[in-house]
């Protein structure tokens, strides 16, 4: 088939199959609804990656996405500054903001400390983070990294940099999810659901 | 959440969702790769879909889409104008390409009849198909509609009318798929492959 190309198709197929998650076929489908999008909705698809990738950056407070100097979050005065939720990722925020139980800030640092990936602390977006706790009026840092390897060992590397400053850090419970089965738990959660449990 | 929305993201994340077989979910996770590209990648994705859908449209002969006035199959001399496989989709085409066994032209319908979705004859690329075969020259039309009832329908009014223009009108065997299993066939398939069985 290769001698039958249409490039600009091709190319469309291409670009969809770098994707993540995304096989020949599916971007072979992909390409061909875009193809019969109107000229105003292709058009508006293409301007929506070129405005995300030239508006969004991060946040000059907690580093966090947006398309203005300081995040929705940072900007917005009934949220609590003295509170900051450590996490490794924006959508990270997104899914603590669904709980609508958090009323103080967050600090995204982009990743989590991996030697295996090469990824170190100079990295991440820490030195904001310290940045902000030595400025003062910081009360609590919330270390609410990925519960596997990398972010714990990011939780434990930043309370060492932080515990020294006066600031309390603490981290997200563990223990049996709400709405799991005990039976499927592993039992490196449910010795942690022991240590944590609370009198009823 | 709604009121912490970063609008560019928002609007990719929708752009995405707006897409067949992509959730919410998927739709944030392409955007954020999306946002984790070069300027350069970004840039080349989006000129993807602006490029695909400018310079694409149907051959002027088989109706298949390319960038040029005709598609590569038809500008290929080495290709059997006197024999047309008429199929429902460009996709259809790089289907049947793959068996590397077909050295006749197609021509592409771009649907078929379907009274339920509203879509008649003349929503398709019949009249072309018409004139190709009424221009002279062609031997033989191979219906390859998908085995549907809209497929069917769709080659048996096309047979109507090519018929009467003394030209062979032929449809694609029905039978058991080479690696199926007798057993999962269903009764109109195996009746077929009855119907149609050949000597040893």
């Amino acid at each position: 088939m290769a001698s039958y190309t249409v490039a600009p198709l091709a190319n469309l197929i291409d670009q969809f199959e770098r994707l993540p998650g995304i096989g020949h076929k599916s971007a072979q489908r992909l390409a061909f609804h875009v193809l019969g999008m109107t000229k105003e909705q292709a058009e508006s698809f293409a301007k929506a990656i070129v405005d995300a990738h030239e508006k969004i950056h991060h946040c000059a407070i907690c580093c966090n996405l947006t398309d203005e100097k300081l995040c929705p979050i940072c900007r917005d005065p009934k949220r609590d500054p003295s509170l900051i939720c450590v996490v490794e990722d924006s959508r990270d925020v997104l899914a603590l903001e669904r709980t609508n139980e958090y009323r103080g800030t967050y600090h995204v640092l982009h990743g989590a400390i991996s030697p295996l990936q090469d990824i170190g602390p100079e990295d991440l977006c820490i030195k904001e983070l310290l940045a902000r706790v030595q400025k003062g009026g910081v009360q609590e840092v919330i270390m609410a990294t990925n519960p596997t390897v990398e972010g714990e060992a990011t939780a434990m590397y930043l309370s060492k940099l932080i515990k020294p400053l006066g600031v309390k850090v603490t981290r997200l419970a563990y223990g049996i999810p709400v709405g799991g089965d005990l039976e499927y738990a592993d039992e490196v959660t449910l010795s942690r659901a022991f240590a944590g449990r609370s009198e009823l």
